[in-house]
């Protein structure tokens, strides 16, 4: 482990394999400004596997021999059996990786990590009017209609409120596990946890899910950072 | 029906056929931030055919095997004749379609749904500014001369105020059909109709004038908006 | 005239030839938001020949057959010797063109139209602030250095004042013309005028020079209209 | 020197040798709007060559053969050892060079300069807020530790105050060196200057350094705009 023997788990002509669809996912979240300046991640579960963007790398110049992989046998195995198998040498682990897993413990297939600036405005804006209040809260915009209701429920409706936990940061990313995995028990049917002043981890069951949900998310953050701007509140009541 | 044998209806080597449209279009509507997280739709009449883009994918991802075809013999025929004539297997229809069709009966080539956030922010200023008044209003700006006057009646003028009809949106897309075919009877001079807290539908006669009436309106809304928060007023009157 | 004879004109290899070079021009315009839904137009002169992008096509999808092609002898020549010796037959010449000619007689190589966002606020916020005051001032930035003095003058140096006249719009962009040529006139050394709720026209020498000072005004303008939001003034003594 | 004679040292098959990198670098920078009509610039030094992009030209456009090289043997060598030894004869070098020396004397691999719109507005808004305050300082968002702490001395924390000084602009660029070189004393662990209405030089041991530094730097500008339009205050204490 951490030698060449395992390259071929980063190796496949299929553009939709985890290591092609990374790359191509962190130069697509880079255009739109989720991972700027090495930061954010992203990671796909499949199967036995998880792969993982390296640290402190371009996101829009990764490639597939960047990737991290770490056996994944089932969520029931105990974490311990859980260890990196494939290891780009010149490269770190992501910090980010804890957060990932407390995703896919929960049956995650794609958990994606942004600082969007959009997502860090929220959390000042919810700490400025709501004080201790930590939690975004947005209802009767259509788009809130692409976030699900919670697993294997269906999608919100139109009147219905999207919630999302705010958690305070940390200053090393992977001290933020406690309190993501109690956000997480505390909002069962969550699809994503804001940070504050440092961005958002969303997740899916499938990439295609994590990506739609995180660019509805992004979406709701813009509009509602406007609608502040313009004086218009989020919700009916205020 | 539904099953393969229609194929044909969606393969052309020709770069402007609807199948191969549909898709060029959706992409380049992703990056104007006008269909983000599978939000929006797009749909083109040619001949005795209406095109669809699916419900729920990746809009800068589709591809022309995704693509529906309704039959859609005259506008004369009873909506009865109207049938999906191919259907991809793995695929929801668009619960646009029956807005879609509205904008058909009455003569359009192309019908394009956005969920621009500049629609969206304009929405909520006059429902804001102007109570129970559901028409957006703006005159004397050069791009307004890129709305036509109605059909068959040129383009608008530089003083001519440009109207845009506002309707309220409901739980479920296909719900909106009666309040949008009332707008347009309302103003049979509209391309366009804004659904509140939702987005846009703007129709034209061939896909060229769909979209570029879109994004003229998107950019008017845009610097309505910009307009509205240096203190500046949409119309002469104010 | 008006025939395929002289096809030609717009037909060569060369990727900077005017032909091929308006097209890719104008495609980058639309992604800078400059010509949105067929609004603004280029135009190059080169020897005795004027190449103009035709009215109301979607600026991204020229292509050099679009092209109109104007005799343009010397500037010493009569207006009458001027003419329309290649036109596409399915397309409008610019309304733009008288416009563009004024440019040209002044020795301008290339003459950039656009509905820059920046540009219109900019004019809309100079009405407000100074009643009848018709010129947009700003001094003590960078960029302005990106300005030239005057034709043969050099550049504008950093602490100089940049000014770029004010018209009014007519219903007809052809109906410009006067106020555009006075404006000249009046500010002989203005390199841009702006069109009040309408945009710019901008020249150079070059299309390199065209192009990069309607850059670097555009970032002035959209500087400019940040810095009023933000309650900056634009000169020293405000 | 001057002639052709040294056209090999731009001359490469590696995309990573510096007279390609600097021409994809400045693509990108300019579809990030930091050199927007010929602004700004970028200079790599390796081995004993220092590759510096030209003045005045289109920085989308730039090509290998447009780079100007100058020996550069060691630091520790008397300035007038370095001189151009590769010059494009119709073209100016850039006046930025004495100041990229200036980050090199110290270390730097890389060193961008840009006219980012979020910098130049920093500046000013420190000069409105703190009078004569030079200094912009923020705190507590998670990408400040996308810069360093000081040569050697790892990132900073999120708790961690970032400081970048501002220097005064000056009309002619070359005139910035000695209080950039003063600034560089007086706040020997920063990675980067602010210039007053101007813009921002940010370096770093590597291209990738340098890059990553410029983009977190810039989304921490524009973060501290928009919390200043918000009402928010840029440190804990105000």
């Amino acid at each position: 482990m951490g030698d060449h023997s395992n390259d071929h788990l980063v190796q496949s002509d299929d553009p939709d394999h985890p290591a092609n669809l990374i790359p191509r996912l962190c130069k697509q979240f880079y255009s739109l400004g989720w991972v700027t300046g090495t930061g954010g991640g992203t990671s796909i579960r499949k199967d036995d596997h998880v792969y993982i963007a390296p640290s402190g790398v371009q996101k829009e110049l990764m490639r597939p021999e960047n990737i991290f992989v770490l056996s994944y046998p089932t969520p029931k195995y105990p974490p311990s059996a859980r260890q990196y198998i494939r290891k780009p040498l010149d490269l770190k682990p992501s910090a980010c990786t804890p957060l990932f897993l407390a995703a896919f413990e929960r049956g995650a297939g794609c958990c994606i990590h942004t600082h969007s600036q959009w997502a860090v405005l929220i959390t000042l804006l919810v700490e400025k009017s709501h004080g201790k209040e930590a939690c975004f809260e947005i209802s009767d915009i259509e788009q809130i209609k692409g976030i699900p209701k919670g697993p294997k429920k269906g999608m919100l409706g139109f009147h219905d409120t999207l919630r999302i936990p705010i958690i305070e940061n940390t200053p090393f990313e992977e001290d933020l596990t406690g309190s993501l995995e109690q956000a997480m028990e505390q909002y069962p049917d969550t699809c994503a946890v804001l940070v504050r002043r440092h961005g958002i981890y969303v997740w899916g069951d499938t990439v295609a899910k994590a990506k739609t949900q995180c660019e509805s998310l992004d979406y709701l953050f813009q509009l509602a950072v406007e609608m502040h701007k313009l004086g218009l509140t989020w919700t009916q009541s205020g």
